[in-house]
């Protein structure tokens, strides 16, 4: 029998969730919840020196990974870590300079800088992570299921062109247009080692994973298939979708992708992530129930009085409606300077809901 | 007989198009086409001084606005002016600082704010624009028809209680949430101005007008069928949809809106802006030919070699397929250091293009 099969509570309600199969309360978890927003986090990265040192370190990680798990009734950990650790380990000098947001010291800038790239075995150089992973699931000891997670191909392949944080993703873009086989080639290499490390993961303890496609939403649609969607597509094809008899969900998130939603669940996940522009109702009409939905709270909602955000929030859960399939989350992250009783009350909030049948 | 039942050339083929008639050739504008990466539009840019000074000079305006149509073969001219205008001839105090966007003196924060903005009277403060229009259809001469343009009611408001532009809109949605009985009453007061507006600039001579929604893809589903949506529909239902005997056709344009096409076209427009993330293919599915479509080239296309552009400028041509309805135009604004010539390109493409039937 697995995990799944018992009753639910916060030991199961995600993946039950996840894998469409009714819940007794919404079950629910915020990206970006371990985070700048709490004062524990900020101690603790005073402390440390800086965000790397923390992502780096399992102690540190699993720390963190922990805080908003003991502060709030939260339905799932995510593991604190960063999308960009696999560039950082295939060699390209990551740092985070205050304020700027990530850039690598060595960007990919043609085939020659694609040809010599690395595979990295996440047992080896990103070996950080699974011990993390089994250090937090250690930790946790059955209270809540361990979210693993990555960035998308193209997400990562527009940082690692564009050397940092862009606002029109001119050099990504001049490859797609004017070197598509070295982007494919670049693309491939991601899938390959985005596979491992998710699969790493999963056998550390993962109990689901979700791939971040951040960037996914700055394609033309045609491109976004091919180039953002296709390779996700193959990274589902290739992971672990089970541990030790229970199903792992896979959750996929295309950041900006709401007019594509029929084209992600094709990637064969068993989750789509959606941003707060997308309304969950008409979600639901297009996809036909053939995956769950995540989201999708406005992060900016986390601002608002008190009885606003309880409407808010249950405007969510009504939106959704009835029925199995919905995991609630913020549309994107918590934002780093909210205040945290507001995204508790927004917990308690999910989980008072009384659930249409 | 109206201009419109001419056989279809330049100087009607953009209108034949937005009212769903058969045309010769694909009609091509694009956002942004008098600007910064034309060498004349610098030159008299330097000549003038200021950004506001051109906008607010006919003389210089109407200049601005003819350069790209002299230049190139494009299907209609688009009024110079900016979305601004309206807030700074409500008293806000518009300035723009070089590299920094626009900026208001003095935003909208509270309900006494609002209770105190007047409704511009376009033949007053905003006199300007008309004359512009007057001008340019003058000088023009019937060669191609002329756009004018205005923002969305929730575009103008979120620049006008921001103060600037915002990467998380964090005052707007404060009111939202908070105070949302004064974002109603200033998207009313925005209503009523821009109707004027675009009547002013109908009644000069404006053959077809534009709403901007840049900001409507900030939103939640719900809220931007409240806070963006209504208020356009509000305005499409005020505007002289003729002039002369001739349908003067309205086209609204969200950007980031993709997944609430259907939504947009219940505004009563003719046609559809869509920003490069939509499947032109898709979106004429989900409409069943109740409007036009303009778009949707990712303006990014246009910094690729000639042979790309012109692959990608076919893609859209080819996505929207045969039929009637079909304006093309970039997702977005020509940015400020492409190549002319590429833009030359892109129109000759069009234009060039044999069309399904």
């Amino acid at each position: 029998m697995s995990a799944l099969d018992a009753a639910p509570d916060r030991s199961n309600r995600l993946l039950r969730a996840l894998m469409r199969m009714p819940v007794d309360v919404t079950p629910v978890w915020l990206m970006r919840q371990a985070g700048r927003y709490l004062p524990e986090y900020r101690a603790l990265r005073a402390q440390a020196g800086s965000f790397l040192t923390m992502c780096q370190t399992p102690e540190l990680a699993c720390e963190v990974t922990l805080q908003p798990v003991r502060r709030f009734a939260l339905d799932a950990a995510i593991l604190f870590s960063d999308i960009l650790t696999i560039p950082d380990a295939m060699g390209l000098g990551l740092s985070f300079l205050e304020g700027e947001g990530p850039r690598f010291e060595r960007p990919i800038r043609n085939a020659h800088d694609v040809a010599s790239l690395p595979v990295p075995d996440p047992l080896k150089g990103l070996r950080y992570v699974p011990d993390t992973v089994r250090l937090v699931r250690r930790e946790l000891a059955g209270l809540c299921p361990l979210i693993g997670f990555a960035g998308s191909p193209w997400t990562l392949a527009t940082y690692m062109v564009e050397g940092q944080g862009s606002s029109d993703f001119r050099r990504i873009k001049g490859m797609l247009f004017d070197d598509p086989m070295t982007l494919s080639a670049l693309l491939s290499v991601l899938v390959r080692a985005i596979t491992d490390y998710l699969n790493a993961q999963i056998e550390a303890g993962a109990q689901a994973v979700m791939i971040f496609d951040t960037w996914g939403g700055s394609l033309a649609a045609h491109h976004f298939l091919r180039y953002s969607r296709d390779p996700m597509a193959a990274i589902v094809a290739g992971l672990k979708r089970s541990q030790d008899g229970t199903p792992v969900p896979v959750i996929v998130f295309t950041k900006g992708g709401g007019s594509w939603l029929g084209a992600l669940a094709e990637t064969g996940c068993d989750a789509l992530g959606v941003d707060w522009t997308v309304s969950l109702a008409s979600a639901r009409a297009t996809l036909g129930g053939r995956v769950a939905l995540q989201g999708n709270l406005d992060p900016l909602a986390l601002y608002a009085s008190p009885d606003r955000l309880r409407a808010e929030t249950e405007a969510v859960l009504r939106d959704f409606g009835g029925g199995t399939g919905h995991v609630f989350n913020l549309g994107h992250g918590v934002l780093p300077d909210v205040d945290p009783a507001r995204v508790g009350l927004c917990i308690d909030t999910v989980h008072a809901f009384q659930r249409p049948a």
